[in-house]
């Protein structure tokens, strides 16, 4: 049984996720930091490419307080656990998932991972073999099920999301879209990757949910069934 | 004076203008269409880059001859004047803007652009440089002005939004968002080009109207000033 997966991706009004230097920018607002925070502290699993990782080195963490301090009162880990997809096993072992937080880290390799990278991370973090060129996406949601993982979150990057929406590998889309325009042909989008050319390939979605938060709006997208 | 200049397109949820491939999609719907036909038919003018011509042919009449009907007995031209940035004057002279429609068109080239190629397209439209080795937008925008173009509807491309966008030769951007996801790392989005990587850079702009159309969403930004 797969986790119902939501994407959550913070957008600017042309499209880009970050710089072509794949720098972090901040599109949205406090309301929208609390937000996120909140659907971090209710998901299970939070999920990020190793693009992300070592560009942006994120904990993954719930950060308010208050939020980790319900999901303690409610049995749970303070933190969901934090999911890597990490073909090569390319994770940084000083990551600052493994210097905060106290949930648990798994990281997804696929056979062509080097061995002793993955030995190295095995002292940090459960590492799981699901593929062999490349992470196979399909068996990390059946084994995310199996570990228990109800709602798995997922925090990009573009080719993480690219990836999962492509292969209709999940249940939601939102979209916070910031009041800025970033620009450029290279700066990452929503979904990068090889991107379709026949219509009739394209994920259609079904639009759920228009919130004005902040100075931008958020844009809950449903895969179209 | 310069007009007051509207960027009007429809991106996917994934901020894409079209496949990669530059074929175009349809991302909106029937009420879509006339939305976008009623804007053609308030404007002035109607303006796209070369890019956009060579790939969609686009004829940029309007559509609906109720509008086109509206617009002459207000004693308008049926159509709003058609203009094209083409530095290099590559504007095909088959084109369905010559064929279709009785408005003007326009063409803005630079100095660069062939003699022979801008005599060829006068016998067509009016030929206009503006400009040393590309068009300039400012220059262009101060002619309209003078030729009595009030308001200016931008249909893209991705080029020629970047280039007004990061020179912040806009006033609204209007953005509709289709209820499906193209992907693709080469395919186009509402602003290509260079990109920003200083976030003071950034245009910043303003969520001025949220709009549910067809499928999908209108949004309507300003010009943060």
């Amino acid at each position: 049984m797969h986790p119902y997966v939501i994407i959550n991706a913070a957008i600017s009004a042309d499209g880009k996720l970050a710089t072509k230097e794949r720098k972090q920018t901040k599109i949205s607002g406090t309301d929208d930091f609390f937000r996120v925070d909140a659907l971090r502290a209710q998901s299970d699993a939070i999920m990020v490419g190793i693009g992300t990782v070592l560009s942006d080195d994120p904990s993954l963490r719930v950060k308010s307080e208050e939020y980790a301090a319900e999901r303690r009162a409610s049995g749970k880990d303070p933190h969901p656990m934090r999911i890597v997809i990490d073909s090569m096993a390319r994770m940084p072992a000083d990551g600052d998932m493994f210097k905060k937080g106290l949930g648990r880290v798994v990281i997804f390799v696929s056979e062509k991972a080097p061995k002793d990278r993955c030995d190295a991370l095995r002292e940090k973090a459960a590492v799981i073999c699901a593929g062999k060129d490349s992470v196979d996406l399909g068996l990390v949601l059946d084994e995310l099920g199996t570990l228990g993982v109800k709602q798995l979150m997922v925090e990009g990057g573009a080719t993480l999301l690219w990836s999962l929406l492509s292969s209709g590998l999940f249940d939601e889309i939102r979209t916070y879209i910031g009041a800025l325009i970033i620009g450029g042909k290279d700066a990452p989008t929503l979904a990068d990757g090889e991107g379709f050319t026949n219509p009739d390939e394209f994920p259609r979605l079904t639009l759920k949910n228009i919130e004005r938060i902040d100075d931008g709006v958020l844009l809950t997208w449903m895969k179209k069934t």
